[in-house]
């Protein structure tokens, strides 16, 4: 690749928005060229509209960059990043799509729409064959793809090679999900110190119906569900980045723990989607120490991008119970959005 | 009652021997008399020996009180309130017991044996029967009661209504337990700040057995236990005080949440175990807000003894879901010890 | 005293509204007769309007009282007890005092006014005469005082004796403020878990002037300031409540860290504060224990309103330092207020 | 360099020791070559008996590494790293110099012995001219050099400038200090979620000297502390890393807030000091937002080798008042010693 491919990133203020920035910083294929926010940011450089909030600092590179409409990343990006609110971005990335953009969101707004995939490159990345039916149908020169919720990503990750070798009938997931996750200023502080929130808005709803969309077949011209059920608990912890899911589920076939174990731990992204930058490696990192994952000391492996998992035993009604972990900003949101993106260019959907 | 119970605290200087002492400062029946501990405690007045760790401050009645040795409690005490840790409980309580002491114990390690009762004096007064069968068999002149693990404590009696009201077949329990739970020093604060550690060893256990057998019936000389199975996992969250629990269960039959909830909002305790001092009140706090119970906001209520459930709803899987909270070291420990030796009182087993 | 006297809460839906409202459900001289709150809050039931964040339930009395506007409080109560914002309290306070109101106000815009006093009744009891100076200069038939800022409060309380035996020429402080000092929402949860933020917006300045006029005299129809500086730093950390302050002083004279203690432990109220329903038990807790007071442990000694103090030790630049603790939203604000409110009755200010 | 200097780290299996093996797993000059750790330990490989805490995963080159008696690390090792607890680095860390090696200590036990520098190689690289004393008086083949306690580290650093431009007469110190500065386990959950506990035994002390003896002047054959006076609070606040300091200052003369940040911003390392592996760039981050440095997003500045500065303004007492924040476990303890072991490589004291 000789020249890098300009890139837009939709609501660049956000904790989402600010993750794209910093994942972008030094990518071997993309550059970012226009950020944009809402009104009050319109016309003002970066470094002055965004309260940043990672560890590590604003690239110098965007400190400068003035913020623009959304309706301008189209003049000089082939690529829009959206981590806008659901709201914003229903309409602003149909607007963006039909003007000849690759939309690359992290917003719900499109997850369930039937000609728009929604991806992990290490699960499915055939799905991105919707993408033609969708400009077909629409009329669009561009398209729209959709990274899962956060939490979805993690447990998806790892349902995968259970259902390739066993089948899967049924799954309880119960999270304990990161601060992050709730975007800035998110969650007050008098809510979550010494305290638990048993509930995240609209949140089990993703996780009982992402995965199944994710893990289902292409058929013609639209997904075909995978055909199982999942029943969700969606708790905020007092955990900066990493969402942490108690997974019970019950497999097509009685499986043992090792076994389960063993085919996670060969899992290997498609071929498609093995050498991107991205690509997490291991994709899925198999703890033995019995208390572990947890989120401060392993949501980093594999930068980020690698999903953990721990404690597979037998669970006395379901068959298999364990853990699993996945950085919620980095896998969870940007940087999967970014890996999504790869596929794409790999795939020669964008270029 | 004229005069006062004389009782002992095994233990007395760890976090459960605190929170009797401090439940017990105004106790109307009990009047702490002795305090044990460990050899390097023992001969030098509490306020001394005793780390003091709760936000109220320690009683000035226990101040000067010479730490003894656990085997000098019966001297003065008709009942022992054992904080032990398990080992050393093993055999120091069988002792007492022997002598003729009243063991009412927090302690895991008689819990399990068939002829001594897990009491909640909500759920099951009517299992202090094997108190007689214990003395007769072991030739007891007093006995042992124990109070179930943290956890099992408030998901036991949300199920008790359940279960009488509808059977349970299946109960899946997801655990975010609190730091005091782990006693003193107890979990590092490396381990939980930014963190979740998703196991607590032989915790799911317990979880998975305490909860059949207190829910079981007396059957001649023993507890049949109830028929359905418990699958836990069980998870240590950055939370003082407090143990919330997600619980998805399959009832006997078909049942609408707001079914549940009014079998729940409804209950009361067994007449002999309704009007003793530590009775809660009410049993069960069902919430209605969508984000209830929490922790911080509602560990206290009913004096910390009374059980919060919220979130009640359809589970696709298992029929039902709902989040259950307890105080873990008042209802789940201490203030669940003193309320069992109450019911003892009340029904002359003391006296 | 044999009606109570009908107060009014302005701003009832905030952190401190809240507060007051639960430290007045059983005052035995003052009964809440009307609750006030935003445009959005008016006409509405309180427990609709109002997200309630105290551990303790709402009270049932209040659950069904409807929000008013500020200005309908003059109709039923005399005494309005102000958790306003300072912006809206500004212009509100003076318009309720002129309608004949006794202002008793937690907001700082009235503060520095030459005319208002800031109260402690602990401390300068005798500054309740500029009320009168007052009602004569706006011809107001009511009145307006205020109690200090939350970080100024403890402070303040532990100056006092030390000011009164040796004098005072210079204080450093240096704060660490619990979150629910910044109301709610507040502080974000991302901004402080695994964090401190070294910065409260306008608090330095308030801790450098606010104790400065309550330790002054009062001299015809003002305030003299009382002649030493303060210099403050101001931080935020992850506690829910109490404010933590590290003091170091230079005192008139060379003053023993024994005899510091000893005029701390011996203070009490001025007569006219000392046996008030509010009045605190005792005025200030002097711990032995090397590393107390502690937030969690201390907070809430003579329920919220004592003022803790430890580790006096030798300041090898200032003379002295130590550690003074006091409950931010108890004693440094709703409960100081009701304080001050005791105080204005005894005085026959409020009848 | 064509061989890589063989090194030991002494107390492997703790904090330090952790971060010791983290910071030098791709280190040019240094390759570690020996671990060491209690008797418990001995003969075990390093995988089993370590209980890692650090977010990144341990090194795949450590695990099978046999932990050995730190009698043992002189055999083939020319440099020991000490993260050993001060009482057992007492006598161990003599023998070690006294056998021929280079101990650089993070343990501070001889850190006070007039011939043994407390290096910090951007303020004082010339005190390692200790090292020929030390050898001379004791009959060495080795020696000993240390790094200061963690607290110490950022606030020096940040005097250096001032102290060279201005000259320093006072400086009171209050921290607010990371739990990893407490090792592991260290701090008890209990006593730090929700609190802050406004003591640390012993460090008070350190504060207060080791500056001095750092920013003295080399004379003859010691070093002459600097003459000023340092008062210290030191608090413990529930962060992971990152030790936060609020400093005023009687400088020597009066100087202005910008003039001391362009000192400070314009502060480089010695020569000898500026290009070594370890060189922090900038040597001090100073921070124009009014709310910064915070430790979870400034303390990887520099890779934890910077020192950041925020907030110079005028001190009505001191003169001038700031916020200091360093990386407790990296600049301030194992970065920092490895640091100190590339000096002493540039001055060919280990070669």
């Amino acid at each position: 690749m000789n020249k890098k491919i300009p890139v837009a990133i939709l609501g660049a203020n956000g904790s989402v928005g600010q993750r794209f920035i910093q994942l972008l910083e030094n990518h071997p294929w993309f550059e970012v060229k226009c950020l944009t926010g809402s009104d009050r940011s319109i016309g003002k450089p970066y470094a002055q509209t965004c309260h940043w909030i990672l560890p590590e600092r604003m690239p110098d590179a965007v400190k400068g960059m003035i913020l623009k409409e959304n309706e301008e990343a189209v003049k000089d990006c082939q690529v829009a990043f959206s981590a806008m609110p659901a709201d914003q971005a229903k309409e602003v990335e149909v607007e963006l799509a039909a003007s000849g953009m690759a939309v690359v969101s992290n917003a719900s707004s499109h997850r369930m729409d039937p000609d728009v995939p929604i991806l992990l490159p290490e699960v499915n990345p055939d799905h991105t064959a919707l993408v033609n039916i969708q400009r077909k149908k629409h009329k669009w020169k561009g398209f729209i793809v959709t990274n899962p919720n956060c939490t979805s990503t993690g447990m998806t990750v790892s349902l995968k090679p259970l259902l390739d070798a066993f089948g899967i009938e049924q799954v309880i997931a119960v999270s304990l999900q990161a601060l992050s996750g709730a975007g800035y200023p998110g969650v007050a502080s008098m809510d979550i110190i010494d305290n638990v929130v048993p509930y995240i808005k609209g949140e089990e709803e993703k996780v009982e119906s992402e995965p199944l969309k994710m893990l289902g077949n292409l058929s013609d011209d639209h997904i075909q569900n995978a055909g199982f059920v999942i029943s969700a608990h969606t708790n905020r912890v007092a955990v900066t980045d990493g969402h942490t899911v108690c997974v019970s589920i019950k497999t097509g076939r009685n499986v043992k723990p090792e076994d389960a174990i063993e085919v996670m731990r060969s899992y290997t992204c498609p071929e498609i989607s093995r050498e991107l930058p991205s690509s997490p490696w291991p994709v899925i990192a198999v703890h033995d120490a019995p208390d572990r994952p947890q989120p401060r000391l392993d949501r980093a492996i594999g930068g980020g991008m690698t999903t953990s998992v721990g404690r597979m035993r037998i669970d006395p009604i379901m068959g298999l119970k364990y853990i699993v972990l996945s950085h919620n900003t980095v896998r969870g949101a940007a940087g999967g959005a970014v890996f999504n993106a790869e596929l794409l260019v790999q795939q020669k959907l964008i270029d």
